[in-house]
């Protein structure tokens, strides 16, 4: 694994910039990410190239040894070409344009846009293509950041029809597709179908779904345009891009598809901050972060990647300055974030930013350098990691264990019909993973068309559809299977099966949904130390068919067993998918074991790591 | 009293049609309610009509002696239409045009749109006025719904002046009656004046109480519009409307005027997750819905309805789809609410829906029939009703206990000027109505213009206009009286009477207000087992006027006294309102007692209805 | 002192008048305030003035000795001016034009409106100019009132974009103080620049800053045309304006530069429910307002004033109408309230509004009578008021004790970039206000630039831009300072300083802030009686630079100190100010001593006061 760190050298005087590539060599990084912001400095002007100072931004780093990831700038796009079209604006979904002065300020399915997105790519495949010191591109930067992948514009419910009429061919197919009898929503032409935003009250479920598949194919698109430029220009250099975290605004098996590292942005503290979280974590680990949250993303983010190659672009090193608060780490933990990383399997971790800016959006954003150029307290614990990984060597592969599904369109779907509030297949996985985790296991997040060989334990937390290949593949899979709610429950259109839900897990599961229901808090089924919340699934079963397996005390049934296959009826939450994944493991003979709170542990072929989250700790030990 | 279902042939293969009629006819059902959202289907393009499906499917259902409420599909505007005059659109109080992907996507002032209204409801009348299936008509469906009565369109503003116009006839007196001197708001003539709506602090309450009934009389005069239509292509056919729970958008006293049977959709569960029940009740009730809801609608519904015939047009089998949480009810409630329904004296009581859709926006909304077409749990108990329903016999009238004064004016001027947060005329109306039943009287809920002879009871909770009809009526009025605070405190025109509060009853209840206050939640005044919160009115009285009854122990007056008429002083909410309730009651020799918690009573002239929603059980004793 | 009163001749029949006239002389009242919402009887039609009923007016209420404070009507232009011109509409945030309807339906920025307003005062100044009755004229009415400063119209962006080519010369000046680089948001030329509402996220802070002061300007500019026209045509005459509670949307010591006296309008009660005090408080002091409320405005007003000369231009009689909760005073708090003000210095406590108005938006608002005419509750105690303002005579100057340093600028930065949720430089002055107000001493709240000559301690809450004049006056303190966190962190344009915070400050506090973290509610680090929360500084400093004071359990340092200087490096609140305050007190020989819960003293020349919230009552000794 390398070091490496986001830099802007156009922020600083350039004759800063020796002494910042020599600290960097120094403190043991590598990799310098650099550019993605840097338009309105590479073409000041429409047309006029100022090519000089990136020329010796590159080379200061390269005299260092430091090699060079070089984004692309299209995620800011200068106010020169915004106002030569305004209408490259994305609207919101309240239908408003969403206006230039931070950043991502386009649609993705604005032509005229990505013609401009592919020119300055072009410009600069060809100016560092062949340049030694680049090492790899960064295409675009977080796409979909600030809510950006849905558009509302006119531009977006034109390739919206154009996208709708590849998928349905004929307009009939889509009426019956997505039941558009049910209110006279039938159409007569794809002309005639709009967005679905600002309806009266809630559109088709099957629009949304296949709005949310488009927005999702407009980013894969779009970043496939500069890919194509970029692998013609820039051979044998790696293409990546940096993926967020609780992020599912697009597919992200399909980009990685076309990259050859998928990077992730790694804030643990903010992600706790902003995301769903009890109030009690939110306190206990507001120097941390959750103890799941990194490594949830990094095994995520290793399923979706082309042959598991992945790494961290961005590494928060102190305070950030974006979440509701914003706390600094507790000593010790961005060493222990490094090396979780590469427990995992990283490539890189590149921490951001070299250097806090005084100005803009971002000044209190902490860096590893202070605002003043003197170091940040990260700087210590990043050269610290920097021996720790040159010491331990190769880590050899991780141990399988488990391996957990999960799929963006399955999100997609609670996300547009929850039917209970808080019922969320990500948040689902996210439970099942940290009930794994819990019990000292190695996670595989895999794509439902992924092989399950090898794994003694697979969870498919909440997957409305299962495509025919996961079907197949947990029918003939030897091991332990536990299934959540709603798996099954839908067609690839939003529609229920004729067989109602589990579907093609019928025979597997042992038995038929026949009702499901939504508890509010407060509406809690006792069992011993569990409880059946939010979500309730009534199974019919045959002869020879599903057996109850955890019941609550009123006789309410939590969990179906029929055979190596668990059906949890119950959402998959708390003390009770706890409860259900060990008895899973235990079954399949896994070397699961309760960890203390707030301890995580990774094995890999030559090492065993553990994760203490509470004392900021991170300890290895050798494989015996 | 009849049991029907709701049904959409639309949606099913026809050879499935003659399946469902029979196993409807089996279970006891006697009306099907069909076409309300099949416009599409009827007129696929513009002008060319497709009767015939529609056609055989009413023979089938006829042909199983079933008979049919047909639906004027006038909720459902198809694309084309409203493709060929988007200004159709209704808009948001926000300005936004509210999009065509869902329903109810029309403005009641559209002059465009009312004129199709009345082109597609002749041309259903006119195929099926005669046909002797045909036992009653609905006009479109659930006005109101997704909060459709006002729209802010320019179509709306229009005819918003005209309205002005015709009522006050000169603005001069507009200009009066508003008190808009007050801030320059005087108007030079009626094309000045804009809808209330984003104006950059409040508008005048005034304003906003003359758009609210403007508003209000364009659903009525666009129903009236397809009434008349029907009434002379279809005669001795009932006409029927659905209308909802706790809505008031507009006044249902107007609408029922022009119908024949006023009918509503009842879905308990949905109703208490979604309005303002405490968290304690939102849990206790979670499987039953709090034990009001229904029974409050039925005695309102029957108050508004002409003749007093009303129904359960829509009625809850199962868990829906639209709530925040969506539970299924406990084992015995569909029997329970149908049940309850006949005592209050429902002519009808219609399951909504046959059989659950597996696809569009209501996918996840139970039915009588699961997806897959088997029985679904509440079959069994329709089936159930039906045998209960038909061994009964007739009821009897209704035992005339207690009448509660409601005005949709009323809800209307505490939602426009609340003054203390939370404080609903609608809200107060409920809390009386529950406090009464809670000591087993029936209730009916009357306007304001009813005659009260044969009630003990007469409750007006929160009535800031007074009719001289009420004024006139609670004078001659023997029994005891129960008025609540902001009664008679204002004029038609929402100003302040001359004399203040309590205007045309300052010598019924004996005093004036010279000074109303609201409490926040925690300032409270304590007394017995009960508490002043919410609002005050302090009483300024002549001698041998009120004299205070109850007094908090600080010494505050939470009501007074004047021979039979109580004043409560303060909100008419928890244990005040059941104290002072039940002190009239007494007073007024009812046969008031109070009931275990969760049970309800009915008394007809020859039955005794009780309903124990903490079990589910509905028991029906004969009068002795 | 004099008390005086809100009177809307306009609302009332003629012959009421001089019934008015002679019961205001008789309670005591010798000003009346008259005019501000009369333009559309002052001029009905365009162009067509109609003076005489307000000569008539004029002329009864001068008759009885009264003298008249005269408004310009320019927060409410009628409809007909509305409509020449519908572009003089503010847009809000959101980009939505505010209609008419109300009031304050104006863009400061728009030409047209300034002409018209320029016209409007033109007139009434030449009318009125020289009358003898006319003893001051109020401008406009509360500017800013229902979020109305900052407007977001083609008319602002333009006049901003000529406001910043004055401020910044040269574009590129502006592009590098604002750090635009960042995002590539590089500008061309000023005419590039919007404004920074609707962004993708959020703008920069840069940006933010400059629209707040432009918007600032922009009231300030307003209001000069006003004065200009009063003062050449009706001179001398005070000129005041009516300010507003915790209001920061422009600069109030610019804005008293152009006036004589500086008014403001005072509503404990409101106040308290809309503002952000705890739950508790709220509960505790609901009749009474929290004990500071009143007097932090005294104290700030005073300190904006030239030449100190304030008034409360508005005064709580009884219930408002706005917010959420409206209770009634407490009997006493009428006398109360206006004894404070004369304790702190007031000329005038001018009660709003005579008599309560049965009509329109404000028809729930006490006045001193009732809608009736009879006496409202307040009119008894203003009576007792009167006499004793009579009976006391003159109270000579307020001891000086401490001052406290507050801008309008420090308030827009943290409300731009609070890092931490609710950390706001205005309630960290309120918070050390009311640490010193406990502790029994006057406080005089002061700009940046004034003298510190006299005081015996200085507190600077949050001052994240110290300008040079405060830096010196510090240094050359010789009492006691306490400086609170963000002090000294930014410069003019929000950039943080090359040598990192306090700035300019280091020296004196002995240190530099390194590290500032924000803590979430739960993430506080106890302390004796105290505890750190909200935000922390981490404190680098030299050898014989600061040291620690107070330390929590854990080691955490609350705050620092350096000889005569306190830092307080967590967020000034709760029980760390007050010790913190205390310290500095005592260690000042400041006449410091706890007082008892809600209980304030007011310390002048002649008399202290003492203010017993909880009781309601107003004593005064005469000093010894």
């Amino acid at each position: 694994m390398q070091l490496g760190v986001c830099y802007y050298p156009e922020h600083w005087p350039e004759d800063r910039w020796p002494i910042d590539a020599r600290e960097m060599a120094e403190t043991g990084l590598s990799l310098v990410r650099i550019g993605e912001f840097a338009w309105s400095r590479i073409e000041p002007e429409p047309g006029r190239f100022d090519w000089a100072w990136l020329d010796r931004a590159i080379e200061v780093l390269h005299a260092e040894g430091l090699r060079i990831i070089l984004g692309t700038p299209t995620a800011t796009p200068p106010k020169w070409l915004y106002n030569q079209m305004p209408d490259m604006a994305a609207l919101g979904r309240d239908g408003k344009a969403r206006k230039f002065g931070s950043r991502r300020h386009y649609c993705f399915s604005h032509r005229g846009y990505r013609e401009q997105a592919a020119r300055i790519t072009s410009a600069m495949a060809e100016r560092y293509g062949s340049h030694p010191a680049i090492a790899a591109w960064q295409t675009d930067n977080e796409y979909g950041c600030h809510d950006t992948v849905q558009s509302f514009s006119p531009a977006a419910r034109d390739a919206f029809r154009l996208w709708l009429a590849a998928r349905y061919t004929s307009i009939d197919a889509l009426n019956q597709a997505w039941g558009n009898v049910f209110w006279s929503m039938e159409y007569r032409s794809f002309d005639e179908i709009d967005l679905p935003n600002l309806t009266v009250t809630e559109a088709n479920p099957a629009h949304w779904l296949a709005f949310r598949r488009f927005s999702s194919d407009q980013v894969i698109s779009f970043n496939r345009a500069q890919v194509d430029i970029l692998r013609e220009s820039s051979p044998d250099r790696d293409i990546t891009h940096n993926a967020m975290g609780f992020y599912t605004g697009y597919d992200h098996h399909d980009l990685a598809a076309d990259l050859d590292v998928l990077g992730w942005d790694s804030y643990p503290l903010g992600f706790l901050e902003m995301f769903r979280f009890s109030e009690e974590d939110k306190c206990r680990y507001a120097r941390q972060g959750h103890p799941d949250i990194a490594a949830f993303h990094h095994d995520l983010y290793r399923g979706c990647a082309k042959h598991g190659r992945w790494s961290v672009l961005e590494q928060q090193p102190g305070p950030v300055n974006w979440a509701r608060h914003n706390p600094a780490p507790l000593r010790g933990m961005v060493r222990l974030w490094t090396l979780e990383a590469m427990a995992h399997g990283a490539e890189l971790v590149s921490y951001f930013r070299w250097r806090q800016s005084p100005k803009a959006q971002e000044q209190m954003h902490a860096g590893l350098l202070r605002p003043d150029g003197e170091p940040a307290p990260a700087l210590t614990e990043v050269k610290e990691a920097a021996a720790n990984v040159a010491e331990l060597g190769p880590l050899g592969a991780g141990t399988k264990h488990a391996a957990l599904v999960f799929s963006y369109t399955s999100e997609w779907m609670t996300q547009i019909q929850p039917q209970g509030e808080g019922c969320s297949a990500l948040w689902a996985a996210f439970n099942c993973y940290s009930a794994l985790r819990k019990l000292g296991l190695n996670v595989d997040i895999v794509a439902p068309d992924a092989s399950l060989d090898g794994y003694g334990l697979v969870v498919v937390p909440c997957s409305p559809i299962v495509p025919d290949a996961l079907a197949k593949s947990l029918e003939n899979f030897g091991g332990q299977i536990v299934i959540g709610p709603r798996s099954g429950s839908r067609d690839e259109d939003f529609a229920i099966p004729p067989t109602l839900a589990p579907g093609k897990l019928e025979t597997l599961i042992g038995g038929k949904v026949t009702l499901s229901e939504t508890l509010r808090p407060g509406v809690v089924y006792q069992g011993d130390d569990w409880e059946v919340a939010g979500w309730l699934d009534r199974l019919e079963r045959p002869q020879g068919g599903a057996t109850p397996e955890l019941t609550a005390n009123d006789g309410t049934v939590a969990s179906w067993r029929n055979a190596n296959v668990r059906y949890c009826a119950a959402w998959p939450e708390g003390a009770l998918i706890d409860r259900l994944i060990e008895k899973a493991a235990i079954d399949g003979a896994l070397p699961a074991a309760r960890l203390p709170e707030g301890t995580r542990r990774r094995s890999c072929k030559n090492y065993i790591f553990e994760f203490d989250y509470l004392a900021a700790v991170a300890s290895i030990k050798p494989q015996i």
